[in-house]
């Protein structure tokens, strides 16, 4: 059975598992945290979560993970079978990676934990972060999901990223980075509804107390 | 005819040359700087560089635009067909896109053009640096490629980013950040070699000073 390694904080991690929920497989949560310990560093060489257990080994990194999910497992398919729409769902998400979660993601010690982030550091992220946000309203049709009439990998992203970088916006930055986009906000409130994304959120609520506690550990 | 949209001192953009390249297929060069203008982001919605051209429209993010040269066109597989295998491949190019070439492009700006980076972002960008290498020494084999015997998207990824990466661990932080990989220094030397790689260091050269002086109008 596959086995998902990380923890129901981390939005990777559970991107990763509305993808395994969407398609319907058994798998097994295995609760890692992934850091710089020996026995760590064979299940994730990066350090990083989720990590994907497989018969063969790991596989690493969300977007890789998404794709040896599609390509080996079966049910309902998160990429379209025509290559140039499916270069626009995996462009969509991978700019959402790149262009909003990252920079968003510089910020999240100081939106979500309570731990000062360098002006410089902020200034970059802000100008980083509007503009893909500006990007991802040239290239996401929002008819009614990110890149088209059905659910992709692209809503996933999305999902996952776009709602932390709201949180940064709004904490770090009081902005409403939605403000002008109705589709996205409307599409975030209908993925809130799905029923996956709920249990998702509710793991990630029982979670977070322990969380908390371990990252005020290492302060 | 596939047109290659971007400029020849990218490195992503000569990431997807050598792909094409490496498998033979006739492209044409747009000479294209991406930007903000109307016109521009119809091509690149983030206002970046490379951009495929094919007959149904634009194709974006070097990853993106690798995995749909993969799937549609002829000539040698620059992925594993077993999904383990490809997942690995496709596991190590994007640390070395996330965990090497992004903190080190944090730095180009001072290690390449003569402006100053912040000091709290080069702090950030070296630790993270070091250990985007050290996590690449785990994950890539160099036997003598790196994720095995053949040249694949991974080798693409190395040479085009490690590269800079190394530019900017001597420039701006006086390391050598391969000192402990021989083997990844012999794999740059061997792929230094390639033909096709030296066609693009030659393009990349005569494209330099132009180059130079658009970023010198810019500052």
């Amino acid at each position: 059975m596959l086995k998902l390694y990380g923890f129901a904080v981390s939005n990777y991690y559970n991107m990763v598992k509305l993808a395994l929920l969407e398609k319907g497989l058994p798998f097994e949560e295995v609760a890692f945290f992934a850091g710089k310990t020996p026995e760590a560093l064979v299940v994730s060489p990066c350090g990083k979560v989720p990590v994907l257990g497989v018969e063969q080994g790991y596989v690493n990194e969300t977007s890789v993970i998404l794709d040896y999910i599609e390509q080996t497992q079966p049910g309902p398919k998160l990429l379209p079978t025509d290559p140039f729409e499916r270069a626009q769902v995996l462009a969509i998400a991978k700019e959402i990676e790149l262009y909003i979660e990252l920079p968003a993601r510089a910020c999240y010690a100081e939106a979500f934990f309570g731990t000062q982030v360098p002006e410089a550091i902020k200034t970059k992220a802000k100008a980083e972060l509007l503009h893909g946000i500006a990007s991802l309203a040239r290239h996401a049709t929002f008819a009614p999901y990110v890149a088209g009439d059905t659910l992709s990998v692209a809503d996933i992203y999305f999902l996952y990223s776009v709602t932390l970088a709201c949180g940064v916006g709004k904490k770090v930055f009081g902005l409403d980075l939605l403000a002008e986009l109705p589709g996205a906000k409307a599409l975030l409130e209908r993925l809130e509804q799905n029923p996956h994304v709920k249990r998702i959120a509710a793991d990630k609520d029982a979670a977070m107390p322990q969380f908390l506690a371990w990252i005020s550990s290492k302060k």
